[in-house]
């Protein structure tokens, strides 16, 4: 089976989750600057989240790059991944509406953790069809940034009740790991 | 004519229904734990249709894999999928909204019955253009799950007047017997 | 330039723009028949507006089957038709609204007849680009369906005004016209 | 890495922000004409945008056919670009909303000033990639257009409290420069 459709199906549900969000930021009623005001953290939760599909889109680009053939389990395993990021724009939503309460801030956590677990289900999937010794598995490796994400997602997700602070900033370093595309792939490619 | 804009066009009309039905999970009023209550049944109901459509599309990429030619025929019948396709996340919200009355229930299941319908006249139109020798006729075979599927969503309708339970037990099994891709494809398919 | 992204980007927009009328069907409130009673107009709507954006891609997907190349006045001619496909939606909203008012029949008139000019612009700037004794100008002739449906849109429009059922039967007749995919085109391609 | 995935990434995203702008033209309340007139503000902030992002997408496909290859640096610098394209329907909101207050309309000039830097960002990313002496970098040229329009949306800013007339009035003029799609571009391009 190709991995065209795949590619493109995800780019048009990506494409959507990334613009759904667009859609919580809602036109102001009123005409002057104090209307902008409580759209700050809604406008800073936007950006955020865009932030973390984007680094989604991108890694997905990047594996998918090197994928020269998939099967069934694959094409589940990506709507497993994509199932998870369509929850993003819901609860950035509540995060925004909610004034980040504790329990927002952790129910994010909890989606962002579960699209961390079904990112490396995918991968294994995809290196078990193309073989441990594959130039994919090579490039793929350790899968170290993956595993730290993950731990620090569970780690955030009881912390924001300790203080939200503390889970969003660990949030914001996952992205930061995450925000340079994943080197390991890029570098073992040949130009095309 | 070529399959390719058939396949994108699907992609997208697929991947807006699968992600329109997440802007049925409204973002609770509230920061705490109770305005999550009732989102459950939503979310399960969102998590339901976000997997008959996940169906529909797997195999809809299984189908059209091995899909050479087309004509104006199949542009129409895939519409005609599609069509009762797009009707899965407003049928699926008035069951959330209902809290899945019996008449929501027997709705939904029109839906799927109308989509389990459309699914085979595409495929017969399918068969004859490519001939009924043809590798993809061949493994269609006899279509036994469609046509259990069709009798299953058949029976359910009435049955969610007597208990919307039994009907909604119908629908999951239906969705369990298509999770497994459409193995007679992918078996008979080169790896390419 | 190639035409696979104007393709792409046309498939995308029409693909939306198909699903945001399923939008307009609000999920009901309220557990029986009676609350579905007043969606049979907007579900007839919904129903006559898939058909005719349906028709529309179908059509697109026939006339770019066969054109070679395009330029920067293709791509706007694309926008334009576009433009006024994307006010099939509201416009569709608003008789459902009305209760199919004369003025919002009208005025769906009107954006039909739009898009119905916007098209044989598009298509002459493209005959011009492949020459008049192009297979794309030869297949596309005189264009007898193209402009029986812009006067009989026309003729809708004040008609509209006198009954609105006349503008509506109108409407359905462009609709029967159109719904046999261009055969001029099919006929005169080689299978591919 | 391959550009055809950021091509069709960014066509998705286009696509459905040019169509959420249309979520913006109500459904009207009412059967006659005057229910349309507060609409025709709110229609030609439509055009407005529909044109503008129209104009992106073409100078994106014309720029995006000269790319040979791209890295992970492109994906982000595109990823910008998208972003401050997705407010343009939200910040055109509240124009339409507050009746073009100068604020309003200040705003939606720092976004298209915002995406008139990531474009450039963008392209001198993409001519680094394919070196000073790429067809792609002579195409470019000195990017006059460019600069004009930043200068322009940066006037246009702080004029639009002395009179929003005048900065509408840059902002059409802007569009006006670039409603021609780039010839520097489509001239150097050999027919493909």
């Amino acid at each position: 089976m190709g991995k065209t459709r795949l590619e493109a199906f995800s780019d048009g549900v990506i494409a959507i989750i990334i613009t759904i969000m667009v859609l919580e930021l809602k036109v102001p009623h009123g005409e002057d600057a104090r209307v902008l005001l409580p759209m700050i953290p809604i406008f800073l939760g936007y950006i955020f989240s865009f932030i973390m599909v984007g680094i989604y889109w991108n890694n997905h680009h990047h594996l998918f790059h090197m994928v020269q053939r998939i099967n069934g389990s694959v094409l589940w395993a990506n709507l497993h991944l994509l199932f998870w990021l369509s929850l993003i724009p819901v609860t950035t939503g509540w995060m925004q509406e909610s004034h980040f309460s504790p329990l927002s801030v952790a129910l994010y956590g909890v989606v962002l953790l579960m699209a961390g677990i079904a990112w490396p289900i995918m991968m294994h999937i995809l290196i078990k069809i193309h073989g441990y010794e594959s130039p994919l598995a090579i490039a793929m490796g350790k899968d170290r940034k993956g595993k730290l994400s993950v731990t620090l997602y569970a780690a955030a997700i009881p912390l924001a009740f300790v203080s939200r602070w503390i889970a969003i900033g660990l949030y914001i370093a996952v992205a930061v790991i995450w925000f340079i595309p994943d080197q390991r792939v890029e570098k073992s490619l040949p130009q095309d």
